[in-house]
């Protein structure tokens, strides 16, 4: 879209006059200058979120609705005053990243086979009685058949006779490739974990050698600002240079989190030659720039379940000759995150029933064994992970992750309260419910309690004043926060009856329930029961796990006989599509109450 | 090296002052300039025919040769004005492209089973039963576990549903790779069959589904401006950009030649899916512009025997997902050309033995049968292809392919004279020494003939007036000549007696005398026994079967199966080092004779 004869945009309350107008609507216009709108559906017009008010000039028609404009839609027609209502300033790199993410390193079981390894080389000079080429010179050493690259071949001389024939092999065993030939001083080899969420990102940096975990960082996924979920960003897609955009957006964040472990570590990128990429279908999709359409729409395929590549073929910023390890994707809504999930809970290799619910944006759930293996996925929402939710935050340190109206809150390291992560909205709405603070509904129904407070015309509850808090505003929860967190709750209760249902078993015929997600270690499973999140099992069949699909995506990188497990799971898991379960609307509509319409279902 | 206060040089006879002054050397300043000096030795200073006469100025003193300089060693000290004494004025892409080249397609006893397939793809179009990803799809149609590149998969899914579920898929039967799917209007796929020679590079164009040649070209390798020999051309190489400068030689040539193809047949670059290159050992590795030093010293190993890559990589222009095929080298001086010559005339799979003679630039000499192999190499030099003879020329139309006293010349098509082909210097050197014009070391003895005259100084034999030439030049053979072609057809006769020795077996044990190379169809065998080119053995066990390293090249493109005769002969073929040979240099000397020293090898 070019704009002829249009040479600014004045922006209020920011003051701000903007004349780099590129662009096809003034979203697109705004987000090319750092102004971020909400934009919950992916610019399709049906949130309504990214209102603007006209002050002076002309914006389309069409994009009218009451005395505003919705600026996904709005076309910019002549220069205009414009008037936001809500926005949020981004600057590049500026999506924080955190350094402390929640991950439980349990290597227990899993045996130490690095994916990638650094071998000494030590070859026999070619000689009268030894004429073999340099490449078999050092493919017999290996005793393996390792063809290499035209980019290694050309340095190969060199580097064998400038190092006296006593070299460092960096083997790619997942792809039975010698990734490169180096000389002797070389330094350390790593990898690189990767979790790529809808909201959320997770990188691991992973000593290849000794196997640890030596740094780790996240950020929220910038997509966002093109659609809170994977419907909105397929839609997205379409746009004029949507993929692009989309994908760039991710890139960006991959590349900045990744230069940031490697900056603290004072790392080259060179040193990485393993990326092991755990992801939902459409992230992995909009990873290789590869259009999702075909996910959106029924029957609802993928282009591709998994692919070969190069990461820097990607633009990842990691060595030139490293290979991504992905994860397959069973199903359009099913993907290589859940696998990573099964893989790393290992419920795969286990006679009993186990039951898998990762409250991921794309909330998944996976119920079988060594045998069988059923998964389904349902929109929960990205409200767990602090996404849509007015003081929401991942659970980094000060996040408040637990509540009693006895003893108030708790928080992550105890440190300030910087606002309220995954574990602590369930406690704090199952607490007020159980104390009769809120209705049924999720409504407040006293009002002579201290701490409910109205904010901008909304109810809410006040947990720690401004002064008090780490952040410098105060931490609430108000009635908006909470139906979408029971609409939350109710999309994974409502996804578990329905595939229980579909398996033909009861729920008492789960061994073991795996809860997986960001959403935090202090998880109390009695009182997410009584919310009505999870169904009322036995509270100690309860175990949560944190971030599974990060740990698979670890695990990958440790021991590169998974991939015989993963071929196990390809061949045993069904995929259950619940938008073609007739029964699935019904049980979300009983579900939308504390616990559940249905008060049969929970005991306490 | 930069050259701050040096603003032009005159050059004369040509008149003319250039002022693009780069270059290490005066020969690097001219070559820029389209000025080509000779230069057999690879610029090491030892050849002398790069002389120059210093008119005004200063070039360094350590080239000083004589009243000369050496423009190969000479370093420009200020603007100078010099007198060519020998040079050829170069345009680019001025190497003449010769379409008529020899070969003979005789396919018989081979397979048709293309290596490139395009093949007819009806898929099911996914449905609620049928939900695997585009990629599974397509992979399963076809029945092989078929990854697809990146590339691909980002038009996949547009391909696919774009053109109703029916496309067409272009398969690599060799590396097991699905190359591209295309709509169903697709046009028609090509290969090409490449041989490099030292000296020659010969193409053919052929139609992957009928598997005929539709077209040919072939021209000089212009390396031969950096050093007539492959030993030259490695000296060359370690000059400063000298691998660069040789790589871009090469390619430049090759894709003058694709492009020559392309436009005469009105076909795409991206209808290329297929080339198979046969050379020889350096030139695979200057192909892939890998330093080729280590073949030049003892103990004499290639940096590969073997290596795969997408021909775009390598620059050729052609569909950017071919890959190329190539044949190992089975030694640094028994390279690719010559497995492909032993996989087309089919010696690897008899159980007579037989003697196979590649005249080329390298002579290569093969002895052997189905159960073993023994190749040897020696530096015949370019004299049979043409080179470094004053009228000599490639077997093109109107080459002087055959002669007697009594008859005169013929010429190949029977067209107007342009110069002599490889089979015409051995009838003409061998008719001249029966007829007792020639001594035995290849001198003129009689002076009283009308044909005999002096050309610049040098005893030469008249073939053929200017004014009856096809040529614009008179056409004729003087001492230097014959000198040049006695010592090419010595080195190839010793090549075989040390051969023939080092197996253990006498002339008379080898069932069939095969010969190759690009020196003519008419070859007289009788009177190539008689020069003493080729051992005494029975007429009728020799067959000439024109360019085998390109017949080679060729069936490798219309039979998928022949990799299995290519690991036969790898595994059965030893390599026999002529270098490390005590007789050899022996042998060489008493063959600088017609026919030779020992006449007792010869009845005739």
């Amino acid at each position: 879209m070019k704009y002829k004869n249009i040479n600014k945009i004045n922006i209020y309350p920011l003051n701000l006059t903007i004349d780099n107008i590129q662009g096809e609507s003034l979203m697109d216009i705004l987000l090319h200058n750092n102004i971020q709108l909400p934009n919950n559906c992916g610019s399709r017009g049906s949130c309504r979120k990214c209102t603007v008010k006209l002050i002076n000039g002309e914006l389309s028609s069409k994009a009218k609705y009451k005395e505003y404009y919705l600026a996904c839609k709005a076309q910019v027609l002549s220069d205009v005053d414009i008037e936001l209502v809500k926005y949020k300033l981004i600057h590049k790199n500026n999506n924080i990243i955190s350094k402390n993410i929640p991950f439980k390193l349990d290597k227990e079981g899993f045996e130490l086979k690095p994916i990638v390894e650094k071998k000494d080389l030590v070859l026999s000079p070619p000689s009268e009685d030894d004429k073999i080429s340099d490449q078999e010179r050092v493919a017999s050493t290996l005793d393996v058949e390792y063809c290499l690259s035209l980019n290694l071949l050309r340095k190969l001389p060199e580097k064998l006779r400038g190092n006296n024939w006593h070299v460092k092999a960096i083997i790619d065993h997942n792809n039975n490739e010698l990734l490169n030939i180096t000389g002797n001083n070389t330094n350390k080899v790593y990898g690189l974990a990767v979790d790529i969420g809808t909201t959320t990102i997770n990188t691991l940096l992973v000593d290849m050698q000794s196997s640890e975990v030596i740094d780790s960082a996240s950020c929220y996924n910038s997509q966002i600002a093109c659609g809170t979920d994977v419907i909105s960003r397929i839609v997205y897609s379409k746009k004029n240079n949507g993929l692009e955009k989309l994908n760039s957006l991710l890139l960006d964040d991959l590349n900045n989190l990744i230069n940031s472990v490697l900056k603290n570590k004072n790392i080259d990128k060179k040193q990485i030659y393993a990326v092991s990429i755990a992801a939902n279908t459409t992230m992995m999709h909009l990873l290789a720039k590869i259009n999702p359409e075909s996910i959106r729409f029924a029957p609802y395929v993928p282009v591709f379940s998994e692919f070969r590549t190069k990461a820097s073929e990607l633009k990842l910023n990691v060595n030139k000759h490293t290979n991504l390890i992905s994860f397959p994707c069973v199903g359009s809504y099913v993907g290589g995150d859940i696998v990573s999930d099964i893989l790393a809970c290992g419920m795969c290799k286990d006679e009993e029933i186990k039951l898998l619910i990762d409250l991921g944006t794309n909330g998944e759930i996976v119920l079988g064994n060594s045998d069988w293996l059923m998964a389904c996925a349902c929109s929960a929402g990205p409200a767990f992970e602090g996404a849509g939710i007015k003081c929401g935050t991942r659970a980094i340190d000060g996040a408040i992750e637990g509540f009693s109206i006895k003893d108030g809150f708790k928080t992550v390291n105890n440190s300030k309260p910087v606002g309220i992560c995954g574990s602590g909205m369930i406690e704090i709405i199952s607490e007020l419910f159980d104390a009769g603070v809120l209705d049924r509904q999720g409504k407040f129904k006293v009002t002579n309690d201290k701490n409910i407070i109205e904010k901008k015309n909304k109810k809410a509850y006040l947990l720690c004043n401004k002064d008090d808090s780490g952040c410098g505003e105060s931490i609430f929860i108000n009635e908006q926060d909470i139906e979408n967190i029971i609409r939350t709750k109710g999309a994974i209760f409502s996804g578990v009856q329905s595939l229980i249902d579909y398996a033909g078993i009861g729920f008492d015929d789960i061994d073991e329930v795996i809860i997986a997600g960001g959403l935090g270690e202090s998880i109390n499973f009695e009182k997410a029961v009584k919310l009505g999140l999870f169904p009322d099992i036995s509270g100690n069949k309860f175990k949560y796990l944190g971030n599974l699909a990060l740990k698979g995506a670890y695990l990958r990188l440790i021991n590169k006989d998974l991939q015989e497990d993963i071929e196990h799971i390809k061949k045993i898991i069904n995929y259950f599509d619940i938008s073609e379960d007739t029964e699935y609307m019904n049980r979300f509509i009983s579900s939308l109450f504390i616990p559940h319409t249905d008060l049969n279902l929970f005991s306490i």
